[in-house]
């Protein structure tokens, strides 16, 4: 079981193929990990028993035998959905799940459970702690996915970010959280929050296994590391660039940045105007709206039973008019363009801040998504990588940005990087 | 009844509150019509008892009393769902509603029924026929949609469109049919066939039932007409360039052409170069590949039942890769890119074919959506104009078709033209 802690998918993968290790090995090293630290994790709303071991055929499976966690807001016809309204509204079975588990199945793996989402995937926490110091939250809303993945519980899990919900939660719990370029993975089956900006990400302990799981899903060509990082260009900026930082961050993306300049990259201050700072406004604006309209059904039937967050997010939503809505779209689509421009002349990729600080205490809140809002309006694949820590060895993320659809070179640098890090 | 035929959903309303009509006089007429029609026409998958008379409360509801046809491929809690399978895939009633389902009876709307969809929105047929000659198609895949508001069942039916799901049956039936930019209305609760061009949009017999509905939908301020057309510019393409029309279409574009110019707008030929008509093609290339993938579960549990052709669409997605997927929506982006200077430089509307000619004979296909690719791949919002007929007296729409988030002017430019034809 330490050794299955380690592995990565393909090396799992190369194991069984030479007969070393069995195809249920890892789903029945995951069952016992779950055993011992669900109580004090509390990663899963539901788990599937530890005799459904049933892996689908098909042929040069890359996910063969990896056990993954579902994050609640998506359908399953096999798995209770109760969205994390804590039970107002569940359903006991979907007729069909999300074209992503789907997806996933096919390429051999094996859905371990449903793993705890914040109420809708916004900000009322469900009961996860952060397996790094259990005081603490584990970011939300994809907190239990975050937290089995930390935990050991499971290899790989399956988030979704519309604001911060994959960034911040790997960044809490210490892992590799990917989000990539908006509508990459299908939503099908996935309950909305801002249809603009919802994307299926997930969570890995290894940069390989985030790569391995880009082209089982997409089917793009493997992602392999580069020789080095000559020529890459890296500019540094988070947004909003005017926020509060602890120094843990700052560190963070100091010793990060030394890192990708001993890996050959030029790093540099980035020079992004102030309209990319409104872009965390705009955000908000888009999210309220879009909000209002998408959970529209569930607010009607429930509105009563919804936590105060998402009840005043919907009433913001309610609020804001077409024009504005309309306004900060448009704002948002000129940065994309102004963006994608930076990306074609000055940088490869941009390393910002994931969140704040580190985890904060307490598990009444998920902390603040503010430093990943303007890049998820933005559309823009956003990896966290897991390479440092701060105050009392918590864990510190800090992200790396490339342009929408570049997922794949974003992907190949982070290999890199990480590769010489090691 | 047959003045409720006639009327518009702000008459009705203007009616209502003078007391010179009652809230479900125009529910009751429609049950009439059905009963009346639907024996030939076949507009129905499901109804809902004519005794469930149920009006959400609310205040200044702007459909308050309207009956609405919902195509059966949206969720709904208190009707049974098949998306156009014939069987093989039925949900007897959802968790919640569709979104905008929600959105409709907010606003006081009476759903009445499901309207036939082809299979998943694709192109295998249901059984409805068009009403103008029922030994044509009425198109698809909104074809129940379209029967019912031109057949006069109801006033108002939601459709969707990925390729020319509303546009084309609009024309096919001559009826008006709207859809918006892309992403304008949630799609939550609604069958996803291609996440990135669905759109979801609807079906009236008046433009100002279109208006009132995207104002009730978006909360967008009234559209009202302007004094008339002088300074607006009108560009004639269509995507692509080169292929067929009947004359029937051509003169119907010429016509139109001839209402705008007599309303004081400037029409003229719009040059857009060859990579517009390029669209075509990377239209189906998006479609496949994210149709495999939002249809993964769907595939995998009824490929067997499924019709040839969705099947066939399927399995050019599986076999298309990442990399061409990614082309395909980079060259869209950049004709997005371009054509929004085009709208800001040189034209207010483009005028387009919305179909090869009038519904073809036979209910065993519905029609060919080319004339509508290009435009849903730019997400832009488009109208069906059903203001000529072509041979047998059969109606030939044309569409108006703005840049994205200028529905409210495209609307206000068509709702000019109208009441100067009228």
């Amino acid at each position: 079981m330490t050794e299955l802690d380690d592995i990565t998918i393909d090396a799992f993968r190369a194991q069984v193929a030479r007969g070393e290790s069995e195809d249920l090995a890892w789903w029945h090293a995951c069952q016992a990990r779950i055993k011992a630290l669900e109580p004090d994790v509390q990663a899963w709303e539901y788990l599937m028993p530890p005799t459904s071991t049933e892996i689908l055929p098909g042929p040069g499976q890359l996910l063969r035998g990896v056990p993954v966690g579902i994050k609640d807001i998506l359908d399953t016809a096999e798995m209770p959905t109760t969205w994390g309204t804590g039970g107002y509204l569940v359903s006991p079975s979907a007729v069909v799940d999300a074209a992503v588990v789907t997806l996933l199945k096919r390429q051999g793996a094996m859905p371990l459970g449903k793993t705890v989402s914040t109420e809708f995937a916004y900000f009322t926490p469900g009961k996860t702690r952060n397996p790094q110091d259990l005081s603490r939250t584990p970011g939300g809303s994809s907190s239990g996915s975050a937290a089995a993945v930390a935990a050991g519980m499971v290899p790989l899990a399956l988030g979704t970010q519309t604001a911060g919900s994959i960034i911040r939660p790997a960044s809490y719990c210490g892992i590799f959280g990917f989000k990539p370029t908006v509508n990459t993975v299908s939503f099908s089956g996935i309950k909305a929050l801002a249809p603009s900006m919802d994307t299926l990400g997930w969570f890995a302990r290894h940069i390989e296994d985030i790569c391995t799981t880009f082209t089982a899903l997409t089917r793009s060509d493997a992602i392999d590391a580069l020789p080095d990082l000559s020529g890459i260009r890296v500019g540094l900026r988070n947004l909003p660039g005017d926020s509060s930082l602890e120094p843990d961050v700052t560190q963070a993306v100091s010793s990060t940045a030394r890192y990708l300049e001993k890996a050959g990259a030029r790093v540099f201050a980035l020079p992004l105007d102030a309209r990319y700072d409104d872009l965390v406004m705009h955000h908000q604006v888009v999210l309220a709206y879009e909000a209002a309209q998408t959970l529209a059904s569930e607010f009607q039937q429930h509105g009563e039973d919804m936590g105060a967050r998402l009840v005043e997010l919907i009433e913001q939503g309610l609020a804001t008019s077409y024009a504005d809505y309309r306004a900060s779209l448009l704002a948002a689509e000129q940065c994309k363009q102004m963006l994608s421009r930076v990306f074609a002349d000055e940088v490869d990729v941009i390393l910002a801040a994931s969140a704040p600080g580190v985890a904060p205490q307490g598990l009444d809140a998920t902390g603040d998504p503010i430093y990943c809002r303007a890049w998820t309006l933005l559309g823009v694949p956003c990896l966290n990588l897991p390479l440092n820590k701060g105050q009392a060895g918590l864990p510190v993320g800090v992200q790396l940005i490339a342009d929408r659809w570049q997922d794949e070179r974003l992907l190949s640098i982070a290999r890199t990087l990480v590769a010489t890090t090691a």
